[in-house]
């Protein structure tokens, strides 16, 4: 496969023509373009430009609101509802950010739910604002219709992730994972590889174990961590699908959208402003970090991607050209 | 092994008796009694009376306060901090929660840490009474050092346990569960019946995976689900350590406690109320626990225990005699 190197600058503005050659107005193009560039400098390809065909296509059927206006309502003094417009959720993030770190600070935790949006980017990115700003941050997203709950055999849940960050002087402590074993994309790239999955990745249409990866994908995935990892997908399901007054990932899957984008949901924050306990954390986890670290092949979460932002900001990224060509064609011309 | 009947009233008066025996004051000693009797009529056995003589010997080593007063302050509108003043947490907890409850009403989410404190009964029970008064709530604590960090070989964070709950109009949705792939108390049973481990629980003192529960005991365990779990570990020892102004589980364990009662440690909650959502989650969550219950062999997380709790009123609870005596043996007499 015929790679192309890209500056991030590059990336940036590939990913701002394309948006916006496609009705997407000039603000929420720049949070788009932000978070895509930030995916690819941290080598998280999947978050990346390989998305960006599915934000146009969710534009080009109409579903999404390329001049969307995020609305912010705070009934409740640590309680934040951002009405995202039928806009991308990172448009909203950006938009309601300095208050919600405001709030944070002035309660000493807050709460924001970003509702009727379109969540397409990594968890680790919507945080890591927040983390740099001193806080201690959660997000959850329902993820798309796929795995099935421990002991059952059909679709219930979605991959639903869980984010957490922790700010450190350098480089937050950041995690963000799907609490299905594997994410749909990993099954994907097995299936297209011709390998076998894992046991404990997923089963087949009738409920059957399988390592099969087509069988899987038309079955369902299974949790990571058996029940504990089941009770955590439910867990994200309630609070970021009616907690928030949005769909569970089942009642979305029967709305049956094919049209390449994302699917319609929210998402939800719990950002906590350490200072409120007297702790400076950027000092306060530091011990933990270094007992961690002293041990041999011992790696914290976030790791592996600031030493690809590292590379990513004097190096460039590598792109399949048959990608940056699809992105290109989006373009006006 | 013979074993006794008790009726919950009788679990709760030998608890009360042999508290106040050993000096706790009565305030405290029905806080305890009442999380002990608990946890007996939901078969959570591993909190219940077998827990009582660690209670005493915290007691008679002077380490924990029997006539400890919790004191609340509140330096943000919606951060409650508890100095439990060395007594037990069920005791700070229940002094504090309706302040809590109230905070959480008003400002929407709420948080409270609960230092200074021991803490040795389960996270669901902490949980109930907020989510049966409408409140979607989660709390951590820091365990006792045992388990080593995903790619590492020695011990460097506790058990760490994490508890979730969801209100509902019958039996709420409520979960809690070590980040280990198992308790420690699992791992003594397996090697009291000389069973051996399944894989992935221990490695041994060389950090060589092991299926020999005492090399287990001796080496660490692993954490449940990989690098997830081990990610969701090392949040726990941070917001419910460092955050909150209490140790990490290794700084605990270098005290070289060994009196057999709890280490000392502290606990943070977190409390939404989802009418500041709009949502009503006592009808919210219907759906979706309906589509998951339409899967034969899919379980709730506390049906068990509720139909535990069901049997316990009307039938008791079955206690080896032999605790019953050791007890009864720590009571004045």
């Amino acid at each position: 496969m015929t790679s192309l190197t890209l500056s991030l600058a590059e990336v940036r503005a590939l990913t701002l023509r394309a948006l916006q050659d496609n009705g997407m107005a000039e603000a929420q193009a720049r949070s788009i373009a932000d978070i895509v560039t930030r995916a690819e400098a941290d080598a998280c390809r999947s978050h990346g430009l390989y998305r960006v065909p599915g934000y146009i296509a969710a534009l080009r059927s109409g579903r999404a609101n390329g001049a969307a206006c995020p609305k912010i309502s705070q009934t409740h003094a640590s309680v934040l509802k951002v009405d995202a417009d039928r806009g991308f959720a990172p448009f909203a993030a950006d938009f309601a950010r300095s208050q919600l770190i405001e709030t944070a600070g002035r309660q000493g935790i807050a709460a924001m739910a970003i509702t009727n949006s379109f969540h397409f980017s990594a968890l680790w990115a919507d945080l890591e604002p927040l983390v740099e700003a001193g806080l201690v941050a959660w997000c959850y997203v329902v993820g798309q219709c796929s795995v099935a709950p421990h002991g059952g055999r059909q679709r219930l849940m979605g991959t639903n992730p869980i984010g957490f960050g922790w700010p450190r002087a350098e480089g937050a402590f950041l995690f963000d994972f799907a609490t299905s074993a594997a994410a749909r994309g990993e099954v994907e790239l097995k299936r297209q590889a011709g390998e076998p999955l894992p046991e404990g990745w997923g089963i087949d249409r009738d409920g059957a174990p399988t390592t099969d990866a087509a069988a899987a994908l038309e079955g369902a995935l299974l949790p990571f961590g058996g029940h504990k990892g089941s009770a955590l997908s439910m867990m994200v399901e309630l609070i970021a699908g009616p907690l928030i007054g949005e769909m569970s990932s089942r009642r979305v899957a029967e709305l049956g959208i094919s049209d390449g984008g994302p699917p319609p949901g929210g998402e939800l924050f719990i950002v906590l402003d350490p200072t409120a306990f007297g702790a400076d954390p950027r000092a306060a986890g530091e011990a933990f970090f270094a007992d961690a670290l002293a041990q041999p092949g011992v790696r914290l979460p976030a790791q592996r991607r600031h030493a690809a932002r590292s590379r990513s900001r004097t190096e460039g990224i590598s792109v399949p050209e048959a990608l940056a060509m699809e992105i290109n064609g989006l373009c006006a011309g």
